[in-house]
């Protein structure tokens, strides 16, 4: 609900009204949208909530539905775009985050050996699974909290953050032990226990599109996380399910400018799942560059052919390499920070 | 795995070989397909296991690999489709299941009236909603435990029994002191925390598709709950997400004859998510007997247009009981029961 | 657009209105929903028109927008559903029609097998394509005008009325000289000029979904034909293209139903193409009895595994008869003639 | 199929098998990939090809059947990129190609203005429909021959090429007096005759991808025209049909690392269909030039909001000469030529 404001009105006593409204019980952001005054009303307004009666208060002359339902997501919520800040890193605001590493940690040596190299290839966030979700109960599950222990150390040593994806809302807590990113992976996306439960968790979430997910459901799935207070979600585009089977998904990089108009959180793009081909990889991070995305997620591995799982999407440190080069060359003429 | 064996084997020397099977920690099936004698391995087999070593098992011919992956819901996994007995009650087996509620549990007196509606008009199992997983975090949450204890109460009044949502692997306990059957939701098919506690619940499983799952993942979702130790899964076709959007989800009816094949387990149609529309449930319901599926789920509402959630979807008593009427006839010709 | 009428006028004032406005160049149509008396402009109208204007004339009272733009196709365009007599057959009107026979017409022999075969348990119509779209330019492309031939020799003499598709506006004379029904195939839905000319020919159209074609798409290429004059146009759901691999297409039972509270037009289902699957031919068949589809279209072939195309979703003269048994049964049910 | 032959033959005995193999009715393609000597039979095997007797052939030393059915399309076919040489212009090659003007040719007036603005940006062909494919018949068809012919001399005055499309087999002749390159809408890819005519065509075809086709259809819908023997097909992405909502299609921006695997074809991106969401065209150009696209073909208005069609995703001038801006950075990052 968004309640329209005389103009005339000051800020002081805008932010009396919106003091007033959060004693009422109602979460109320102030807006100056097209030289108009309001107050959006994100959380707290429900079915026995007597919206006429907002007329009533001070300040008020008409009263409108919000146009989504994600208030808190939502551009209009923020004066400008999320920038999350994490140590001496940043993710959002003109600035390209690379994240990389193998799909699974697979061992102290080879998380190590990744580690090193994507760090010295300008990589800054260290990706890799300790907890898997595969579709068969007979694949591969991840090394669990051992892997999580060899992945601080391998981020640690290279002077890189780290992200790792989370199951089940009871292993948050050792997440938040070793690692700097809880991720919500795909198949969780709309696994709302997991969601509220990151929403009290005290790190940065990052959040992974749903196989079949519209951007509407998208964005309500961070509000899940953003309304229990978790102000820090990042978004993931990781390729969608279509009728196409050569590539594993359709990579949709117009979900970046189409978000872009619809919300404030940073979104990062996954060429590596989104495509599933290991040659598409390094052309798709320059997509993402290309329309500003706030970074790339991708699969890097010292012998990838070897990766336990995903093998085929996998990129060796070589190609890693080269597609930080080309990376580099488009940030200068779109104008962001990489480095 | 499967181990194809000498067919002068007897059966003694097969269940001896089994036996040593399971004691070397692999799940062992014993079929006689088109006439020649096998074991299959459907757990136990990963990537160390010494696969040529079984060769020099006494009996062992040939080694050949499994067709699919979800060895336990195999259809070859029986030699007969699974029946879940529950109480007086049974699901699969030839008999066509009517469960059928509200969308979500809204009070005593609600799912008291709607229990009494179904259950003389032929339903044998009520459905209802206490934990409701909702695309926004600012809709109708669902009563919880309260919720459970009105429905507990009709199901009982009724001689009927009773189905809900779980929608978080710590809930299992409480939502086995009150229901007969844990429905698991399209959004949680790849919970996979959920699906393995699921797997360790003492109640049947009703398991419903992805919005975007294929047949294949459909059946390892199972795979995971079956895996875990519960043999009762039943499967449910709910709707796909396609790229129609005049109706909710597009109702793929061929699930049925196709999943048939390749599995065991019980398959319920639910025409009311299958469609979302009100006028296609009692249609839908029609052609779910006549490809012969072992039930249907419908949403049925004393008052469907006042219903908290799903609103448009919900059939009157009335409209229940047109529909029971016409699936009579149909049964008859296909060789169903249902009541 | 709609001109809502002064209840009060006679039948007399409301044709000599009609008459005038088809004088003025619209094609309008007297409906009668709701107790309110309605006469809608479903074509004719465009930006040129003067849509104010028509509050000048006897009678008007209201002007409102057509709720669809397939205002010919539109189910309120007729008093009833429209049923097609070809001979001494009909198609619509509570009728189930069974079109069978082989994917392509591959000889004099073969289609007078199959003719024989399918009459005699009970199809009005012969299908065979002469004609065929193939997605490789090096696929077998048809038998031309000597299959014609042939099919028409065989329909004639097992008393069938037969179909057959046109791929090219220029071949519909020809057509038209061998066949009854002119099938447009679904990769043609939206051909507007095949569409145009399908709309002057004499014979009936039989069109086909195209593979991702929404509802509301169908209907408006139905509304091409009808536009040009030929009001014998009959729906033919055939399965959409999901992410669904292990089939060749979803079946859409449900645009049985959904479809009958759009549309007039009489609605047959393809379960050979809809699924690809011979086993789930039959079971798919019953579904579209049990929705009280219009009819069905199988393909049939004395021996399925040698067909030359499609293959793996024909079946055998015996299987047709089983189903052809069960369809009766079901028919019974739900008060559909067949025989 | 790939007769893979003597390493020791020399070009000469290699031609002279090529000549005899045309001369039995083959289109025959010498390849040495992997250092293999090969030649390729693309065309003309068939059912009743005998496989086995080209073993008795000289050189021959073993058969294989073809990776795909497209061997004239494959990449494999030619030693290098097609590049299709217009006048002074080239399509393909490492240049970058700007097709822009309105969706429909509206005025003399309109045409003129955009070819002004368009042509003073760095445009090199101006597109602009005469015949539209419309869903509804009742939508604006397009101006026809006189709109061709205000095309052309746009064209002319600004220097540019023009481009339009073909919807009728019929119509080629006359659109082949206007235009320098034919276009086939994304919904006659599979309109076989259409197809079979722009074979025979003696300008470029410019081929969209069908809203719900396969990489290999698309592919395959080439090889139609290549094989009747016109070798300047020109591909184009312009968005698949997905469950999404939000946007008028996906553009998959992955189609061109992807076909770039497959065939020697220049792939040409259209993000005005391809989003139909007018900001989202700027950055999806970009994504466009980032993955080495041989071009994109986009909509300018010089009235955006008063197109006659498809006016949400117009474009202004300014808007466009923004865009080539960033492109030519872009373009200089990833190593194309684009003026």
């Amino acid at each position: 609900m968004i309640l329209v404001l005389d103009n005339q009105a000051t800020n002081d006593e805008i932010k009396n009204l919106q003091q007033r409204l959060k004693f009422m019980g109602f979460e109320a952001i102030i807006s100056n949208e097209n030289a108009q005054k309001t107050i959006s009303l994100v959380k707290g307004v429900d079915k026995n909530t007597d919206i006429k009666g907002f007329i009533n208060l001070p300040l008020v002359k008409e009263i409108l539905p919000l146009k989504t339902k994600f208030g808190l997501a939502n551009k209009d919520a923020k004066a400008q775009q999320t920038v999350i800040r994490i140590k001496d890193k940043k993710i959002g605001g003109g600035h390209f985050t690379v994240m990389a590493g193998p799909c699974a940690i697979e061992s102290r040596q080879q998380i190590l050996a990744i580690a090193k190299a994507v760090s010295s290839n300008g990589a800054s966030i260290l990706r890799g699974g300790a907890f898997k979700p595969r579709t068969s109960p007979y694949d591969f599950q991840g090394l669990g909290e051992v892997g999580l222990h060899y992945m601080r150390e391998a981020a640690d040593r290279y002077n890189l953050l780290c992200i790792s994806e989370v199951m089940n809302a009871k292993d948050i807590d050792l997440l938040e032990k070793y690692v700097d990113i809880l991720q919500i992976g795909a198949r969780n996306m709309q696994n709302y226990n997991l969601l509220k439960a990151a929403g009290q968790a005290k790190k940065p979430v990052f959040l992974k599109r749903g196989l079949s997910a519209t951007y509407n459901e998208f964005l309500l799935a961070a509000e899940y996380i953003l309304s229990c207070g978790n102000p820090n979600v990042i978004l993931c585009e990781r390729g969608i399910r279509t009728f196409e089977t050569h590539s594993r998904n359709t990579l949709d990089i117009a979900a970046v400018p189409i978000l872009r108009e619809l919300t404030h959180l940073p979104i990062i793009v996954d060429p590596s799942h989104g495509t599933g081909i290991r040659n598409a990889v390094a052309p798709m991070a320059n997509a993402a560059m290309a329309v500003c995305a706030d970074g790339i997620m991708v699969e890097v591995h010292t012998d990838p052919d070897k990766s336990v799982s995903d093998a085929q999407q996998a990129i060796s440190p070589t190609m890693f390499a080269d597609m930080m080069r080309s990376l580099r060359g488009i940030a200068k003429a779109v104008d962001m920070t990489i480095d």
